[in-house]
């Protein structure tokens, strides 16, 4: 059997700066070290911090002392003043991806601007909500072109999600583009997310079998998983090896693996060890 | 034989506009009046209205004394600077298209922001050099989105001439997309132009032949040439009625005629009369 790797399987920049910042703290601190929900979208990356003393609590109120590492994903206005009332009470380390802070820059130019916002994500996203928290919810949030109202529109200013696809954005584009007298579009589509879904659909053309290795509820992860079943039905959404099955491998000579940005490397690892113990 | 005319066919607002300004200053002013190079690209209707009195100079320069009305592509800086210096000598009645205006408000927009500007458009035409020399010509000028070059881009400003096709537009925005950080796009085609060759396209379709009447140096006549011929072989740009042969219409049960920007009422008329007299 050949295994294939995608270059681009696994951390991307923003988790692995966040995991590292969180390590950092909790062998430093002699507080309690807490995130706001899981800080990265990988349950088995929490628990292993988890067991190293970080307490992922539900809502910031939950932390009356200690520090807070904001995870990649931010955090939200009505969070951040909270901190910033309870002052030197908790102590915050900022793991923001800088590419989400990015898009929270181009977001309040466009609320500044006079913009009405189109914004291509999941609402229910905590990176989505943080953001739009600080432009007070202003915004359409639409997960696909179809669902911009057809109507005519002044100034529109378009923004994404780091974590959407290309392809879906562009779409959102020609959407618009006959509907506004100005369009305003920022690509904050974040690089490593575009390569890596670039590299996992070249992947799955060539390939009989598609592994994809992450969090079920990372959106990275979901949306390598739309991709590579677009080109190949036999695509299969792990969480970690003991997920696999023997018996998906029977007659498959070549088989890809990519991974979500939440995703450590030592989990393709154990996928890459687990398909070479199958002997075929 | 069946003929269908395109609702949107003949003399567009801004066209309209400048020929009655035109008609009025000549039939108000005892002075010579003027137009920097033909006052729409139609021969018939400068050579009536030169009857009445109307002089073509093709340089600002010749003119020392008198009235000028600018035709609707307007009138570049450095037109405008040598009469502001003039002063008095010589007036001036504008009757630049508002469309043309409003999109040199936002190509200075664009200069002032900072923006790389792309800009759709034939770059011999007087509407593209009038506006670009207001922006010291610090634009990509491009008629189709494989010229621009492949390479990444911070901000963009993209901007088109008022009569290309959407559609083109809407490739050079595909086309800039993935390229740059942030692409600000001013959909500057005016309406009739889009509203035109939507419908000379449609027509093309359900007709057997298609007359395209208008000056064969009038972009916007070459552009809806265009557009019919991709839906329709027997697709004929004419000047005027006398331009038509018999011998074209033969079998043929449905025509289709439309008429660029600065096609005047009566010259659709007399295409229409001949058609009448080919009494199939």
């Amino acid at each position: 059997m050949e295994i294939y790797i995608a270059r681009s399987a696994g951390f991307c920049y923003g988790v692995k700066r966040a995991i590292n910042l969180a390590k950092k703290t909790l062998s430093k601190s002699k507080e309690n070290c807490f995130t706001l929900g899981p800080i990265i979208h990988n349950p088995f990356v929490v628990e292993e911090l988890e067991k190293q003393g970080l307490k992922v609590v539900d809502s910031v109120k939950d932390i009356k002392k200690g520090t807070l590492v904001i995870r990649s994903h931010g955090i939200s206005k009505q969070e951040k003043e909270y901190l910033d009332k309870m002052g030197r009470k908790v102590s915050v380390v900022d793991a923001t991806c800088p590419f989400v802070e990015k898009a929270l820059a181009m977001l309040e130019i466009l609320k500044k601007e006079g913009y009405e916002i189109f914004y291509l994500g999941d609402k229910n996203h905590p990176e989505v909500r943080g953001l739009l928290s600080y432009i007070n919810n202003q915004a359409v949030v639409f997960e696909k072109p179809e669902d911009i109202p057809e109507k005519k529109y002044k100034k529109v200013g378009l923004i994404s999600q780091t974590t959407q696809k290309p392809e879906v954005f562009k779409r959102s584009v020609e959407k618009l583009l006959p509907l506004c007298e100005e369009l305003r579009v920022f690509n904050t589509i974040c690089k490593t997310t575009t390569i890596r879904q670039r590299e996992a659909k070249d992947l799955a053309k060539k390939v009989d079998l598609m592994i994809v290795l992450g969090g079920k509820i990372s959106a990275n992860t979901k949306k390598l998983a739309e991709i590579c079943r677009e080109e190949l039905e036999k695509t299969y959404h792990i969480e970690t090896a003991k997920d696999l099955k023997k018996s998906w491998f029977k007659g498959v000579k070549k088989v890809g693996i990519t991974a979500g940005a939440s995703t450590p490397r030592e989990h393709i690892k154990e996928v890459v060890e687990f398909l070479k113990n199958l002997g075929e």
